[in-house]
């Protein structure tokens, strides 16, 4: 938990620090919300809840009771008529799914409640509206390494501003969220959907550009000859191929980059409104430095296609080997699902699992020495107990996190517990201790001991 | 989201000076972990999860299905051999009811599933262990106001320690807590279920204690005479009432409580042992002083009596009318539903949904400054978005949380923006500003101006 707070707490401020609100969202929704929004796959992965009480629904459940009552007896006859003595066999599965009342069912992610929210509360809202949200979701997945029946996304988005400010402030913030983390080498790839859609009108694919994104979007696992040989699968030509592959190898600079699509997609209005807004962006951010990232354009950059309209994010380490620790992009249509119509949006979220995964391998979690325990007080008897408490609360007055261990308990048993707590310095009052007035401190990692007086004591802990 | 924030941090750091641990517990426990905890009542409110895929238990579907089929058929020969016309009756409820497989719940509270982690982990976890944990919980309630089917928790316990300075420590969290949160007044009222064993003892009705500590916690509610009309009504003769009256009305300074009722109890062993317990806890405080707190033992307090069996707790503020804040108490057999027997322990929990109530009537949120955004900029055009964005990133660098508007809206849009937002300060960026230099900052609230370069502004926001 201290390490897990550590990253969201840290995002959380970056996030504040940059105008965006945390809300939080029930972690039930009706299931009507939730249903058809993530493709039938996910719409399996749904934990649905039973209504409370009956949860069987009376008017279809005496249409059930008939309709099997009608069916068995139609049965009986015939094997009556027949004479003969053949089993009735009857399937009851489906019909009895469709009694069960469950309307309600667990959030799968941050976005549709997000959606759903902006929708409920619209006519209260100031728009441009930044919101940020850290909760678990749920799914009902086979639980393995690295995937959980529960677990917390973090999400930021704005809606309702085309602005691309927001877009320069997201990479600001992945930068500054996580060079506080402490990573030291990483990249934020950014793309523009307009630029692939121009790569698509190029070759007068437009209606193949999922085919199309989803096979350069390989690039980096299968190289070049595998990228190609997906094209060809999907029905494009070695025309196209001939087209695509010097835009899908581009070299260069952000700059150079764009300059070379431009010349490349001269002809695409939307190609090169794609590459406007990525050097807007671009320029935002020439004007005060990235403290740690390196920003990327990287045109085979999809993700999630058919959900972003125009830029793209993706943040990679390249500390270690690990998947994507970041992502996001702009949407045009969020609320549209939920009947609200043209409100533009974009969000970037952190895969926390992951960084928390990265900044282990690296070893650089913080000693987190704010939030554990920095002093444990040992006592041998009562006396040793009367005589410490109030020594522990002066420390405690000026904010030091300090515990008592219960007299009773043999010395081993008690430095145990700061070991095992990973509790940094001890004292162990004893009946010297008490008569002098001199408290030994012992730094448990070192084993250095130091005599001070209670006063020395309090005031070299505190702060 | 701001204000339950900095309720839920000045709790959460006041648990941590003290040295308790934070954990988090799944939202899904197994049905068979949550029944049978919480009395008939509160199981109608567990809230239950459909098993994802099929949720029909096939084995039962089958047998459900032949003895449907034989009830029916029958029933069909029956009618025919007495050629009536009569409706075949059927309630298949319960029979559906059985088949369906719902293996998970939503937690219904902390200290369940606290237990069932304290037994899971009992041989990875170093005792005493000392948790908290601030979770949402979930009951399957009619919502009404002050009461919600997801609602904060917030509790901490100890377990595996019988000293008496936990429960000190616990008076010492209250006091803390409330005061940092601003609270003026408020009283912790303590209370030991072996005193009330003891009062019990004096009557010869240790049989019927709950009925009388029920009887008696309503003192402040129905007066001595409910309370009176109550005992008889359930069985005690108007000679135990003589007996007990005296010590339900004890009035008087603790010492002075706590001397009358070693008098009284003075031959019942566990009532004195009861006695020494609560003067044990008062000494520990005699040692430290209460920042606010006043700290009353009250004989009538007895709460969820069955449960405790040693300290027992109660918060109130005495500001406002509200019920208790907070309560908890010693238990000697919190894991023995697991299985895990004779492990002691102590909680207490903060009831925030009220303290936030008592906050917002005493007026007494702190403006929230290190929260919410300080400064919002607005420009007129994109030239002064350019030239207002690197000043926007020299505040950030300052820990100052601050926005910038997009360029396009009109001024007022803006302005209300930050006012519907709390943004106490703004700055409009106009041609004057670009060229001159100087940039006014308005105060939101006063509307008093300022005239400050950009240095001055980085300086006088910046800590």
């Amino acid at each position: 938990m201290v390490r897990r707070n550590f990253i969201f707490d840290t995002i959380k401020g970056v996030f504040r620090k940059y105008g965006y609100r945390q809300i939080e969202t029930p972690a039930m929704e009706n299931i009507s919300t939730l249903t058809g929004k993530y493709g039938d796959e996910g719409d399996k992965l749904i934990f649905k809840i039973l209504n409370s009480g009956n949860f069987i629904d009376q008017n279809e459940l005496s249409k059930f009771t008939s309709e099997v009552i009608e069916r068995i007896w139609k049965a009986k006859e015939e094997a009556t008529n027949s004479s003969s003595d053949s089993e009735i066999e009857i399937d009851l599965n489906e019909p009895i799914r469709n009694l069960i009342e469950a309307e309600k069912a667990l959030r799968y992610d941050l976005t549709v409640p997000f959606a759903r929210y902006v929708v409920m509360h619209q006519n209260e809202i100031t728009f441009p509206f930044k919101r940020f949200q850290v909760q678990p979701v749920w799914r009902a997945d086979r639980p393995q390494k690295g995937r959980y029946r529960e677990f917390y996304q973090c999400d930021a988005d704005v809606v309702g501003s085309d602005s691309l400010i927001n877009e320069a402030e997201f990479i600001l913030i992945y930068d500054e969220a996580l060079t506080k983390l402490g990573l030291k080498d990483f990249t934020i790839k950014i793309n523009n959907r307009k630029i692939l859609s121009g790569i698509a009108e190029l070759i007068d694919k437009v209606d193949n550009i999922v085919d199309m994104t989803v096979a350069i979007d390989k690039l980096d696992k299968i190289g070049l000859n595998g990228v190609i040989n997906e094209l060809l699968g999907k029905g494009f030509t070695e025309n196209d191929i001939k087209i695509i592959e010097p835009v899908i190898l581009l070299q260069g600079s952000n700059t150079e980059k764009l300059e070379k699509l431009r010349a490349a997609l001269a002809n695409s209005p939307i190609g090169l409104k794609g590459c406007d807004e990525v050097e807007e962006v671009l320029n935002y951010l020439a004007s005060c430095r990235l403290q740690t990232a390196s920003c990327e354009l990287d045109i085979t950059l999809a993700r999630g296609l058919n959900y972003y309209t125009g830029a793209i994010f993706e943040v990679k380490t390249n500390e270690v080997s690990m998947g994507s620790i970041g992502g996001g992009g702009r949407y045009d249509d969020l609320t549209g699902m939920f009947g609200l119509k043209g409100l533009t949006g974009v969000g970037i979220s952190f895969g926390a699992d992951r960084i928390y995964d990265v900044m282990e391998e690296l070893n650089i979690f913080p000693a987190a020495a704010d939030q554990a325990t920095r002093l444990l007080i040992c006592c041998m008897d009562k006396e040793g107990e009367q005589f410490a408490f109030p020594i522990l609360q002066q420390l405690r007055r000026q904010d030091v996190n300090a515990e008592l261990y219960p007299a009773g308990a043999k010395l081993k048993k008690q430095l145990d517990y700061a070991n095992n707590n990973h509790i940094p310095y001890t004292i162990i009052i004893g009946s010297q201790e008490m008569q002098t007035g001199l408290l030994t401190v012992k730094n448990m990692e070192t084993g250095v001991q130091e005599k001070l007086t209670v006063e020395q004591v309090v005031t070299s802990f505190g702060r």
